[in-house]
């Protein structure tokens, strides 16, 4: 008898509901390229009405309210992680391993925290860990930098990996509209949770950032190392003045080797030049940028969030596995990082560009005192624009991109400006992406 | 004693090069991820100066003059196939999977022409046949389309994937050169071969249209079945009306499923809107957009020629195949049509719009009459352009964008009007694509 390959589901939210229409509405389609059918064989969730969903798309399913239940039955092959949070997952991916029972997760929580420790214990017993879905929703970034990529150093992955952040900065930079109202309208239109917190502050990015870097550069490093800015300082005024110097602002996640052999690792919007494919990137749409020795650019673009199509990943690592399991082969694909504990390269330490908007008294002679102070700090102008009009009664607005810098140096001298009478407001720092 | 995984390498030109380098330089970073070193044990050229070459990255290589040697070796366990054309790279690929041996190939014309019987030889033998590198160079469209989508219906796939023809006509668009002195230029530059007939009529795009139909769509199609037209009727003139009608002229190849249930394939350069991410894809630069059911867009981009990037994508292959070997389970990935014989659309079906560029006789009534003749054929104008100046003495041109209409009976149209004292030169066609 043909062999069969068995899922069992924890956590029916939109994002489960997806696989379970994806799973039996393209049945023919997976058993063909997989050589065996794949079945769903149960499904757990507290909430009834999302079990409803669930047999309304399948009645086959055995429901259950529990999802710890899961990993115990002998019907599942492959046990799917879609309850989120980290405590509960973490027990519950525990089990399903020691229960010697693969396990495809889109937790990247989960794994930018207990990565190390739940790999090991995948390793231990056999079990494959699979994990698209965890990064940029539908864009297989993970895949393409363990398998297409694996005979390459990565010189740098960046990436928009945060949709409702994206999606804020685009409203507003099309509409114009400040960031209170843009994060209404998304949460309005589904592209932002109730509770957006982790989104807009760059969490999420730094979740997804941790397990780049430990991908690509063999790093182990949690997301509390990850130097993290969200996009709630950014003011209609920088992407205006940003736009006129020919950048667009886009929530990046950076990660780069530098000179040093130190890791560049950080989560903030930046200018992005409009010859950037990133610049491109609106609306909910994700993407990563990698630079690769031998490889050159490679860039990868698709929808970061949605139930469709973050089920496709989960579903194409079920297909993964189901083929290392009717090939006798689980454990084929590498996890760990292998280059060991790596140095975290500060933010002072930092050289990029920078874009600098400076509140100043509207009085002749503070352009000349304000690049008088950068260039004695050694920061150096590249372009510049003064606004009389935007600023309130007797102030001005002065935008400035600036040449290469350390980070530190230039933090320092706009301290010391700020200190001054020059400026009548903290000066705001983006920095440029080139 | 750990196990070492063996390469053998026939044809050492270029991206042979490029594989012996990173095979040696990143010999490091590949062992760590595979789990096993990876070393090239054999290499063979009938080019003793390519040999040359080989040694100056690797000494420990055997160096022969006969690819057919390389099967018959006990010390390799993967050959890689990099001499192209079809005949002699087919024999060889034969008689290493004959041997047992996993095979590499970036060759697109043979598995284009001879696929489906080299897929069935290597599921015979029980061995590997990968080819990520035989469509768009460094960008993973193989391993994406089979993996990461593995369980979505894919509705269309459109790519720029002949990097010589992007790089004319993009010069063409940047320098307003005419194809012939664009095409002399690339030469040049080292981006066309000596003969460029294979890139130029479409041909290379429609081998690698083939693999794309094969795996996206189970379709089993032979390159003589792709509607092809190259990019060499493209007119400086095309270019700029595209330009001011808001698009950019690209060498598309297009795989779609369309309502009859049909498959439309075709080769062809297209009008691409602004708007679509392949217009900002300039340059040698490939990419791939691809529509699935559930993961809505996905776009990847990257180099689709060069030594090393298209040696990445080798050498990914090489990696993959030795992860299988070292879990004890080759084919553990669905190589042959599934979906049987289908039905390839013939143009006259396809439903599109059209950009067309008529030359007539510049006299008052001619457009009136031209706009009548389309009208009454049911062909619907959604823009046009007269231009007097552009034509010889006593023509003028008119550049129009249709609405969507059947191709049968535009050109039918077309053919009535060329046929009128209306028009003075055939009319030119390109379709648009959205």
């Amino acid at each position: 008898m043909e062999r069969e390959i068995r899922v069992g589901l924890c956590g029916c939210g939109v994002i489960g509901e997806g696989l379970v229409k994806a799973l039996h509405e393209h049945a023919d389609i997976i058993r063909a390229r997989t050589g065996a059918p794949i079945r769903l064989t149960a499904a757990a969730d507290k909430d009834p009405a999302r079990l409803d969903l669930v047999r309304s798309h399948d009645t086959s399913v055995a429901l259950l309210d529990d999802a710890f239940e899961i990993p115990k039955r002998d019907d599942v092959d492959i046990v799917v992680e879609l309850i989120g949070g980290v405590e509960v997952a973490d027990r519950l991916v525990r089990e399903a391993l020691q229960a010697k029972k693969h396990v495809v997760t889109a937790n990247k929580a989960l794994l930018a925290e207990r990565g190390a420790s739940l790999f090991a214990l995948a390793e231990t017993n056999g079990c494959d860990l699979y994990f698209e879905a965890a990064v940029a929703g539908a864009i297989p970034v993970i895949r393409v930098i363990r398998e297409s990529l694996a005979s390459d150093r990565f010189l740098s992955v960046r990436g928009i990996i945060n949709g409702t952040s994206n999606y804020i900065l685009s409203s507003m930079a099309n509409e114009g509209a400040a960031f209170e109202e843009a994060l209404k309208a998304a949460q309005e239109a589904g592209f932002a949770e109730a509770d957006p917190t982790l989104d807009i502050t760059g969490g999420d990015a730094g979740h997804k950032l941790a397990l780049i870097a430990g991908l690509a550069f063999g790093a182990h490093v949690l997301p509390s190392q990850i130097p993290t800015e969200g996009i709630d300082q950014v003011d209609p005024r920088d992407i205006q003045y940003a736009r006129n110097f020919g950048y667009v602002i886009r929530p990046l996640a950076v990660a780069q080797r530098v000179d040093s052999g130190a890791l560049d690792l950080r989560v903030h919007p930046a200018l992005v030049p409009q010859s950037d494919p990133l610049a491109h990137v609106d609306g909910a749409l994700n993407a990563v940028a990698i630079q690769g020795e031998m490889v050159g650019p490679s860039f990868l673009s698709g929808l970061g969030a949605g139930a469709a199509p973050t089920a496709t990943s989960v579903a194409g690592d079920i297909v993964d596995i189901a083929r290392n399991l009717l090939a006798g082969a689980p454990m084929r694909t590498w996890y760990l990082p292998v280059e060991g504990e790596q140095r975290i390269q500060p933010l002072a330490d930092l050289s990029s560009r920078y874009y600098l908007r400076f509140s100043v008294r509207d009085e002749s002679g503070v352009l000349a005192s304000l690049s008088g102070k950068l260039g004695n700090a050694g920061i150096s102008i590249e372009k510049m624009v003064q606004d009389v009009e935007s600023g309130a009664e007797g102030t001005a607005t002065i935008a400035i991109l600036t040449h290469r810098a350390r980070e530190g140096d230039l933090r320092a001298s706009l301290a010391a400006i700020d200190e001054t009478h020059l400026t009548t407001a903290p000066t705001h720092l983006i920095r440029i992406v080139q």
